[in-house]
C-alpha cells in the first residue's frame, strides 16, 4: 500500500469531511435552505478577501474569473500594463490580447519580480493605462509579486489594479481593501481546499465605476448583472451547489483557525520546506519573495525535473508538479497550501530524498528532514 | 421527519453512489489517473451526444455553454434565427444580442412551439442567416421543440443548427449526426444527475467550419483550442474534477439501463405525471409535444401558484418550481428527469393531491394516482 497523497500546487486535497459535506444530498439554489447557505458564504468572502465589497461568484476555473476581470473593466483599444514574470503573467497577457487590450508587458525573467517602480515608470510612461494586471504568488515560478507596492502606485492613478491572487488567497495576506487593490480574483481549488469549479471577483469602488464604462460584450460572466442578483440573494446561472456547500465548510474550518494563522502555517511550511531542500543541496528557484503556497526547485544538474515528477509518482503514488512552459524539464514544484501541515512537508521531504537516490543523486539522508524539524522546533 | 425530495426541473437528485464517488479523495488532472478517467468520460459523451465529433466539456453552468455556442461560430453583425417560446428561448436572444449578433425571432406564445416550416421560411426570407438557435426541451414551458425537423431544414443551408439540450440530453433522443444538428449544448445537472458545474458542447464538421470563420472574442470558452488540448487527452485549464469523477460513474449506470431504455423511462414517468394531473382536473401547460423532462402545469383557477410551491415544500420538504417569467405565479413545475423513477411520480403526486387539498381545492384522493399506475401498468 502506497498512500496517495496529492502535493501538487492546485488541486489541493479536500479533506474528508469537506468531502462528506459536499456528498450531502443535492439541494435546490431557489430554496431557504441554499439562501442560508449562500448567505453565510457571501459572508466568509468578505471576510476571505479581507473587503467591504461584495465578491461575486461565478462557476468556472480561475481562469473564468480571470477573464470576467478583464472583460468586465476594460473595452477593446484600452492599453494595460502586465507584470509577467511566469506563465499566469503570461496568461494576462493572452486574455487582453483575445478582447483587443493592448499590453506593455514588464518583463521579469522567470524566478524574479518586477519592482513596484517599474510600475510607476510605466504608468507615467504611456498615457491611458486603464489597469494594472498582475499575479499575487506567481504558480509557475513560486515568487509573490509585491501587491501591497503595486496597490501604492495605482491607488494615486487612474489605473486600476487586478490581481490574480488564485494561488495566494487564504495562503498570504492580501489586504484588499486596506492595500486598495481594485479586483482580487481567486479560485475554490488552492487555499480553499476544494475541487476545482468555483471562482471569484472582488471589485472596488473605483473598478466598479470602469465596470460601468467597460464596453468589452460579455454575458456569462457580466460582473454588474451577478452583483444585482447577489444583492437579492440570488444567482443568476444554476451555481455549482456541491462546492458552495463544501465552502461553507471551508470557512468554519479557516475562522476557526484565524486567518492571521492561516498565513502562519503557510510561511512555516513553505519556510520548513526551503530549508530541507536546500539541506539536500538543492536551490528554491524563486530567486526574491517566495510563496508561501509552493517551492519550485531547480533539477540538481544532469537531471531532468520530469524523472522527478515521474518518480514521486510511479514509486511513492504522490503527485507533485514539474515546470510549466519555458521551465519545463528544469524545475518540480511541491504545493503546501490549503488542507496542508506540518507533517506532509516532511512526508514531501522524505519522498525527495528516496526520489533522488534512486535517480542517483548522492544524498544524505535525513539532512532536509533536519532542515524542516528546525524551522517546526522554532519558537513562535 | 419528512424526506426531502428534490423534484425541480434541475438541479436533480444525485444517487448515493455517484455522490460518493465524489467524495473520493482530490486527483490531480495531469496524471494517468485523470487521463485513463477523462479517456472513459469522452467515450461516454460521444455515446450520449450520439456522434462521431469530440464533445468538449467546460467548467460552468449551462448557461456558459450556450455563450461558448454563439461566441465560438458567429461575428459580431452576423444574423441568427432564434426560437423564442420560452425563458430559455429569450436567453439565446440575450446572448446573441450581448455580442451584437443581429436576431430575427421567431416567437410562439409559451406552451407552444415552432413549426419547422416557419424556420424554412425565415432562411428563405432572410439572406445570409448564420445559424439557426433553438432549445431541445424548453424547460420554462415543457415543449419539446421539433429538432430532427429544424435539422431537416438546416440541413440544405448554409446556416448551422444550434441546440440548447440541457434539459434534453440523456432524457430525450437526440440524434445529432444522424439528424444534422450542428452544436448541442448539455449542462451536467439535469438528465445527467450530477452536481452542476460541467457543461459540453459537441460541434459537427459543419459547424467547425463557421468556429474557423468567427470572429468573436474568446478565450476560456475558446472550442477550436480547448478541441486541441482534449485531442492530446488534455485540457488548458483545472476542471471540475469532482463532477467528471461523478459523470463516469453516471455513464455506466446510463450504459447499464441503455440509451433507448432511458428515453422510454422519461418518456413513462412524463406520460404517468401527466395523466395524474388531468385526473386531478389541471391542465398540462404544454400545448403540443410535451417534453419527457418536467410537466408544467396551470394552478387552479384563483390559486397562485407560488402557493402551490411553497406548500410542497413547507408542509412536505419537496422542492418544485413555479413558473419562470412571464408565467410566475400561473404554473408549478415537476421534474422527472435523471435519477427519477415511476414511485417519485407517485410520491409528486400524492403530494399534489395533499397540497390542492390544503388549497381549499376539491380533490377526489387516489385519482391522480390511478391514472399514473396505469400508465405504469401497461405492457411495454
Amino acid at each position: 500500500m502506497k498512500k496517495y497523497q496529492l502535493m501538487a500546487p492546485g488541486p489541493t486535497p479536500v479533506p474528508s469531511n469537506v468531502l462528506l459535506a459536499m456528498a450531502q444530498p443535492m439541494i435546490h439554489h431557489r430554496t431557504p435552505a441554499y439562501e442560508a447557505l449562500f448567505t453565510e458564504v457571501r459572508a466568509g468572502l468578505k471576510k476571505l478577501f479581507q473587503t467591504a465589497q461584495d465578491v461575486i461568484p461565478f462557476t468556472c476555473s480561475g481562469t473564468g474569473a480571470l477573464e470576467a476581470a478583464v472583460v468586465n473593466t476594460l473595452s477593446a483599444g484600452d492599453t494595460v500594463v502586465v507584470v509577467r514574470a511566469g506563465k499566469f503573467g503570461e496568461r494576462w497577457v493572452e486574455i487582453a490580447t483575445a478582447y483587443g487590450v493592448n499590453v506593455v508587458e514588464l518583463v521579469a525573467p522567470f524566478g524574479e519580480t518586477v519592482p513596484a517602480a517599474r510600475v510607476q515608470e510605466a504608468l507615467a510612461k504611456t498615457p491611458g493605462v486603464k489597469a494594472v494586471l498582475t499575479q499575487h504568488s506567481e504558480s509557475s515560478t513560486g515568487v509573490l509579486h509585491d501587491v501591497a507596492s503595486y496597490a501604492a502606485v495605482t491607488r494615486g492613478h487612474d489605473a486600476i489594479l487586478i490581481v490574480d491572487a488564485v494561488s495566494s488567497l487564504g495562503i498570504a495576506d492580501l489586504q484588499m481593501d486596506a492595500w486598495g487593490v481594485d479586483v482580487v480574483v481567486a479560485g475554490s481549488q488552492k487555499g480553499l481546499m476544494l475541487p476545482p469549479g468555483l471562482a471569484f471577483c472582488a471589485v472596488s469602488e473605483k473598478a466598479w465605476r470602469h465596470v460601468a464604462a467597460s464596453k468589452l460584450p460579455k454575458y456569462y460572466f457580466d460582473l454588474a448583472k451577478e452583483r444585482a442578483a447577489n444583492a437579492k440573494n440570488d444567482v443568476r446561472f444554476t451555481p455549482a451547489v456541491s462546492i458552495v456547500v463544501g465552502l461553507r465548510e471551508v470557512f468554519r474550518m479557516l475562522e476557526a483557525e484565524g486567518y492571521p494563522n492561516v498565513f502562519r502555517r503557510h510561511d512555516r511550511l513553505a519556510r520548513a520546506t526551503r530549508a530541507g531542500v536546500e539541506a539536500l543541496g538543492l536551490q528554491v528557484f524563486a530567486k526574491t519573495n517566495p510563496s508561501p503556497a509552493l517551492t519550485p526547485v531547480l533539477a540538481p544538474r544532469g537531471i531532468d525535473s520530469e524523472q522527478i515528477v515521474a518518480a514521486y509518482s510511479q514509486t511513492h503514488n504522490i503527485t507533485i508538479a514539474g515546470g510549466q512552459g519555458e521551465m519545463k524539464g528544469q524545475l518540480f514544484r511541491l504545493g503546501h497550501m490549503g488542507y496542508a501541515a506540518d507533517f506532509d512537508v516532511i512526508v514531501a521531504l522524505s519522498a525527495l530524498e528516496q526520489v533522488l537516490a534512486s535517480l542517483g543523486v548522492p544524498v544524505d539522508f535525513g539532512a532536509s528532514i533536519r532542515g524542516a524539524q528546525k524551522v517546526f522546533a522554532e519558537r513562535v
